[in-house]
């Protein structure tokens, strides 16, 4: 029946197309669930780290040359395995691998651990949005805020709600949301709160020990610590059972330190 | 003569001390530059890279541990080689391998290449001062607009400049200073602006190449394209002959769309 195929592609291509990325690597539970949510309103192409890139910052591979490898998953086309960081994945899946469609939306995640506070600049998932955005493309980075609590679906099934919103509503250029989601099953969630990046910083140390050789090494352990006291601020409204969306973009200029600096009279 | 000796001692303690770190590694020159014009007023430390960071952003290994080698130059004691991101190099310096010095500042640089822009982003020469400004110590990035032009002096120059003003005036808490120098001899500077960041992007692609067993690979190029108009922006002030200074600082929030968000009413 060619007429039904036809009217099958059409339908199809009226789906939004919606790059999906992670810092997890492509197996991770998070972006499969995030996947399987995404995908019952649009079409999903996945480029993602081939195995795990947690802390890797907004880098970008210029050094080396960088791969990728097509994925299948069940026959079908799942999308790609980068052998690079988050930022690589998603500018060598849109400007190279994919070049010939156009996304509607980027969600990067669902990250395992929170990405809130200070976490931010050290995100993987905030980096994949972040590059998304800078190509132009509105983007939404998940992350859910336990290492421990394992159950994605909360999480996945906000996300496609958050998606649907931008799709409809927009983002300003340059600017990306930050979701993160409580550890907690669906019923225990509280609500959902706009916040800022909060000032939780970690406790941590080097745990320095002595090789075989008699040569030491480090190893960096610690405890995000939460010093933030009110719900408007990402780490605290997560710790208090909401669902936080922060607001963020990249650009770092300290607006309020301009004047004063101008007052410094800097000479050459 | 000891009396001599306790004296020296203790003029030599009110010296300020300085960290000093890059994303090009302990090696470079523009490290050298600055270590040697810094260590006339002041105890200088370097706490780098051992080898080339760049494009590394504010990565910081979590999953491996991290090694660093005592470095002494004509028999003087350098610093430390860390085998690790920028970040790495100031945070394990600062916790653990110094963990008994106050350091009064840090300095990132000099850096082979403008950190302007969206290359702020992106960049291991202001995440190493970014990692310096989160544990508390005043920091300044410094960086060369040019990969062609080679004559750091008058950068370190400034730098030094720079360094004493801000031991003197102080920086409010996560704020920190992003300088960077036009590719210029010192006679050509036309004078000290202070600037926002600016929008300009670069103009790359992924060059695709075919290993000899048949299977791509790709090579990220491009240039960074100037589309910034005005002198108070970063990268259009050093194009135009003038240093650049720009207050940053690792606060993500877009508090412009916080309000707008708040309206979109979204329910968990």
């Amino acid at each position: 029946m060619p007429k039904a195929t036809k009217k099958e592609t059409k339908k199809k291509s009226k789906k939004p197309l919606i790059l999906i990325s992670n810092d997890d690597g492509i197996e991770a539970k998070g972006l499969n669930t995030l996947v399987k949510e995404i995908s019952k309103f649009a079409e999903v192409i996945v480029a993602a780290p081939h195995t795990q890139q947690s802390g890797q910052g907004h880098a970008l591979t210029v050094s080396n040359p960088i791969r990728a490898t097509e994925i299948y998953k069940n026959k079908k086309f799942f999308g790609y395995a980068v052998e690079g960081t988050p930022a690589d994945c998603v500018k060598l899946g849109v400007k190279e691998l994919m070049k010939n469609r156009k996304f509607d939306l980027c969600i990067s995640g669902i990250n395992h651990g929170a990405n809130t506070a200070i976490n931010i600049i050290y995100s993987g998932t905030v980096s994949a949005a972040t590059e998304a955005t800078i190509l132009g493309i509105p983007s939404i980075a998940v992350s859910l805020g336990s290492f421990t609590f394992l159950d994605f679906e909360p999480a996945a099934k906000f996300a496609a709600k958050m998606a649907k919103l931008v799709l409809k509503k927009g983002l300003p250029k340059g600017t990306l949301l930050n979701v993160n989601l409580p550890p907690v099953p669906q019923n225990k969630i509280k609500g959902v709160l706009v916040t800022k990046q909060g000032k939780s910083d970690w406790d941590d140390f080097y745990d320095k020990r002595i090789d075989p050789n008699k040569k030491p090494y480090y190893w960096l352990v610690g405890d995000h610590v939460l010093s933030d006291k009110t719900n408007d601020l990402d780490h605290k409204a997560i710790m208090e059972g909401y669902i936080s969306i922060t607001p963020i973009h990249y650009d770092l200029t300290d607006y309020k330190m301009l004047d004063e600096l101008s007052e410094w009279n800097i000479r050459k």
